[in-house]
């Protein structure tokens, strides 16, 4: 209970679950803190698009006071989750603790390199504002630093672009750069011609787009072929360096020469997960996603839910929740209810996950997507996805601007929001990472 | 002459000057190439509205590449120069070197300290992307900081705003930050008031906005002071630290305790005016601007011209040009005429400056402008600084886009750019920079 006598709810994390959760107990008499590192709610499905200069972090970043403004149960703190102390009920923070009485961890998931960290600096993965802005400028710096370079062959390792990993990030990164290339760029230089531009899409699969039906993933795969890019399946990466990267295929080890490699393949959990683990016994899973219970609590702990992408929550086909938005927002509804039914001493029945379809993007007018048995490819697809997403961020904010930006950009074929900053870019030879030091930890 | 047989103009800057200069080549029969070490040109009348979260870096900044792309003798070289070899005609690149027939210096200025570089630390000034990301991160981060804190007395270090300088840009940052307090976050935060946010603009000049008549300033004045703004005149800054500002008055000593200064009390000249100095005799001033002749070019060197805010272009009154972008226009388009000139064996007159007049914006509805003999303030000087803003932001690209952001967030009072990124900021007892290391001028 807090001073108000009210019950406390703590969520971690203000993404798409975290989010969820505390507007739908905006009419609960309980007092809510959302705590966050950042001060924003990201709209991830679209952070491709700022890293390839399509819309600024602006665009698609909500500020999280703004959000609870006038939701008056809602705190918003700023800080960091260091640990749990689930006996005594408090999360601990960086700067000092919070007590609870029902606590919601939703602090997502991370870029995961499958236990090969040292591959980031040459591979940035894409899951936050920074990452948008580093691959930004690493993929316009090598346009620039390309520019300077007297014959084709010179320029190749500059201008040869790897995404690794053939999700919906991937195709949605490959397909973008190829647009780039081929038309926005067309006309800017003057001695590179953009479509000089190699961009090759890597998976171990044997197929791309996985998740998707496969009369889609080959519709989306020949769409891809079309712009320009390279599909490779069943290709595994074995290093990644300044260099490029060294794959695996069926014909044995090959070296890929690339200045330029974004990673897409991959995911794993908050170390929160780790932590709630250790304090539960929860096992992990391989993606260090911690394993809840049918009604999203961890075993002993009914107080405690987990949700998101941090959460493995099994189906009864035996697979994992996919680690999608609207996954954790169905799950941060039941959150809701199940804290609401606490005071109406009534009990939920289990979780229960509704697939509402899946969507990709590809370039321009060409999309695919599968909502039930329903299948849809190109254009109609396309303007479901647009329809779809700017619905989707609208509801957060008034985000009628990104609409706007859209249509200009696809009228004119623009991408205004082209800024190389924090200049930490160069491609002499091989490419290096902005290290970002700080020296505020210490006081 | 380059091997097209064409005259060479090489521009050094992608500034206002840089960009009016390029563009009035537009169809004179030279190759000109335009080397920046950023890709895109920056407003830089708008950059407080980014540092306050008004708006995106990306709304304000448009790629060189773009703005050239259809003007096919202009040829763009993202790198950075440093130093000129005058009698070879050369200029001289990090990497590599640019020779040319005619050369033109606009490199602009930079956040000058008096010689108190140390300064910057604590105190940075608005003059790039990033400072206005810093600067937008700090404020941010110093309300986040305080909502932590329990009483309004352990607050009032991190809620005092100081503002060195009561130019255009002291005056537009001190009034935002006003209209922030009071209006954009007055919802926002459960603990702190907002309003509990004291900003303070110094300045060492016995009134604000010495560049505008008298009636201007003190109607300036008197808004800046109905909004919240201590106004603090005949003040001169000692020192800056952590801890906030020491200050000598008429009085003595004052220490003013705050956690957030911002610098907007000079510039100084780009560094390359001291080696133009050096190579050609012309004199510095005590901004570090290049003494120019009557024709914009140095002594001796009838072939380079030095334009903007890093020239000394004296006036028939003995003052110099104030470094403004419409002088720096103005410069520019002189100087693609004595370019021209030289192919139609004419001499031009001397430059002459015409004082198109100036404004400065305060706050929402709230300006003042003197155009000649005219003086305007309050809504109607607010709706001509938009509109004489907004005019020469669409000339540049089509940013109809900005005029929308801005009347949604005058119509809602939002910022919805108000994103903290980079995490570098801490206030815990005193401020530290966000220090960024590249590792990338090795190789």
């Amino acid at each position: 209970m807090s001073l108000s006598g009210k019950h406390r709810v703590v969520i971690v994390g203000g993404g798409f679950g975290g989010l969820t959760t505390a507007k739908a107990l905006r009419k609960t008499p309980v007092d809510i803190t959302l705590v966050d590192r950042r001060n924003f709610h990201l709209f991830q499905p679209l952070l491709y698009q700022v890293a390839t200069g399509g819309l600024s972090p602006g665009n698609i970043a909500a500020p999280l006071r703004s959000i609870f403004a006038r939701q008056r149960n809602v705190h918003v703190v700023m800080d960091e989750v260091i640990g749990f102390d689930l006996p005594r009920r408090r999360v601990l923070l960086q700067e000092g603790e919070l007590a609870y009485d029902s606590l919601v961890v939703a602090a997502g998931a991370k870029t995961g390199y499958f236990g090969n960290d040292q591959w980031a600096e040459n591979a940035p993965g894409l899951k936050t504002v920074e990452d948008a802005i580093e691959i930004r400028g690493r993929v316009l710096t090598a346009f620039e630093e390309a520019d300077k370079l007297p014959t084709p062959q010179a320029r190749e390792h500059l201008l040869t672009f790897v995404v690794v990993g053939a999700g919906p990030t991937g195709v949605e990164l490959a397909g973008t750069l190829a647009e780039i290339a081929r038309h926005t760029l067309r006309h800017d230089f003057r001695i590179i011609n953009p479509a000089e531009t190699r961009i090759i899409l890597i998976d171990a699969a044997p197929r791309i787009l996985m998740a998707y039906a496969e009369d889609l993933a080959m519709n989306a795969q020949k769409k891809l072929m079309e712009m320009g890019v390279e599909v490779r399946t069943q290709v595994k990466i074995q290093k990644v360096d300044a260099s490029g990267v060294e794959v695996m295929t069926a014909q044995g080890v090959e070296q890929i020469a690339a200045a330029n490699v974004l990673w897409a393949a991959g995911v794993t959990a908050s170390p929160l997960a780790k932590l709630l683990s250790e304090a539960t016994g929860a096992p992990l899973d391989r993606q260090g996603r911690i394993e809840v219970q049918s009604d999203l609590t961890l075993p002993g702990h009914p107080q405690v839910y987990v949700i998101g992408d941090m959460a493995h929550f099994k189906l009864p086909s035996g697979q994992a929740v996919p680690g999608v938005a609207p996954a954790a927002m169905q799950q941060g509804k039941y959150v809701a209810k199940a804290i609401q039914s606490r005071f109406q001493n009534i009990t939920l029945p289990p979780f229960t996950y509704t697939d509402l379809g899946s969507m990709a993007t590809i370039g321009r007018k060409a999309a695919i997507a599968q909502i039930g048995t329903w299948k849809f490819t190109g254009l109609i697809a396309w303007i479901l996805w647009l329809f779809i997403h700017l619905i989707q961020i609208v509801s957060f904010e008034s985000r009628i601007l990104v609409l706007i930006q859209w249509a200009w950009n696809y009228l004119t074929f623009s991408r205004s929001a082209r800024l190389i900053t924090q200049s930490g870019y160069t491609h002499g030879g091989h490419l290096r990472a902005t290290h970002v030091t700080n020296s505020a930890d210490n006081n």
